[in-house]
């Protein structure tokens, strides 16, 4: 079956168009996604950017407010900017590793951008994750404890170690077949490389409409 | 008449792409483009970034020389890897302003580009603005001492300022109505939106294929 990788940081905000839009296009194209969750911040830090390209940087920081706004609406997605930037994101991934364990990760993923990116619920705050966990029906206590246990500790960062090897550097990036895509803006240049690896669907372009 | 600026660095990898493509794409859009060229380096110094984006990140450098390969045969440019990275560009960009007063910008910097983007006859170097300014018909003494004059430098120092002013943080840049769009992956958005803001040509999707 064609695949993918999807690495992604839940702080990210350009992570939240292809949050909002890779599992519905993947269905589509009949490619699998593998959800890789890592922490951005060790692999900038390490390149000397603990603050990451915004918070250093106003012009920049007011131009992703705004295109953000605008590519949301160019997807039809919904989209109110968020009170808190950044949010703290490492409990939130450390669960989101959980899901990886279980099966759970992509809805889990899905459910916690949303509540951030469309009623202002940051992640990471009691108010989003205890909402994602009630609507999916997680035990809170169980899926707490596990995500904050040695095992899922050390599997966060070993992925995130793996992603730097990958050479990863920010996120959204899909990996396919080893080849990397950076950004939002190439979520379509890499499905479709997915696609035609092992097969061309009837009308490629018609999978990309969401 | 649509219209739309078009703020760019000689210097800058991704601008290859849109240089490359803006000028045919507006006139089959109908829309008039003012060709701005800028110093990126002052904008980045004062935000403690003297180096850029990508010297400070060997990750993020790998991946933008295999993005930009893939993105020019995405778009059937011409494209073969420079030798030298950065380039020396303020002389390039003193004569891009002469251009601009004289109304060949538009020419001068689709030649040099070209050069330094299939030919490896690096942007700045004598090689490449030689070839460039007999190939015009210019006059190099006559060019490069206007080029080295007080006016075209305090025309680039002001322009370069504006640029700043605007919220421009990086090249290319696409300004339409006040509205920003910042790298070639934006080209396609603003040249929509410079169209719409005025008219609708009869297939809008058409214009786009270079």
């Amino acid at each position: 079956m064609a695949s993918m990788e999807f690495w992604f940081e839940y702080g990210s905000t350009y992570s939240y168009l292809s949050v909002a839009r890779i599992g519905r296009m993947a269905q589509r194209a009949g490619v699998e996604v593998a959800w890789r969750p890592f922490l951005l911040t060790p692999i900038l830090s390490a390149l000397g950017m603990p603050k990451g390209p915004f918070l250093t940087n106003p012009a920049k920081m007011a131009y992703m407010w705004r295109d953000l706004e605008r590519r949301a609406a160019w997807h039809g997605i919904p989209f109110r900017k968020p009170s808190h930037y950044p949010p703290d994101t490492l409990l939130t991934a450390r669960i989101g590793m959980v899901g990886c364990q279980d099966g759970w990760c992509r809805e889990f993923t899905e459910r916690t951008f949303a509540l951030h990116w469309t009623e202002d619920r940051p992640i990471g705050s009691d108010g989003n994750l205890g909402t994602v966990m009630r609507d999916m029906r997680l035990e809170p206590a169980e899926i707490l404890a596990r995500a904050q246990g040695d095992e899922i500790k050390a599997a966060l960062r070993a992925q995130t170690e793996r992603a730097r090897t990958l050479g990863i550097f920010g996120s959204p990036t899909f990996v396919v077949e080893g080849e990397l895509y950076w950004g939002d803006d190439r979520l379509k240049e890499a499905m479709e490389r997915a696609c035609t690896s092992e097969f061309v669907p009837p009308d490629v372009d018609l999978l990309f409409e969401i």
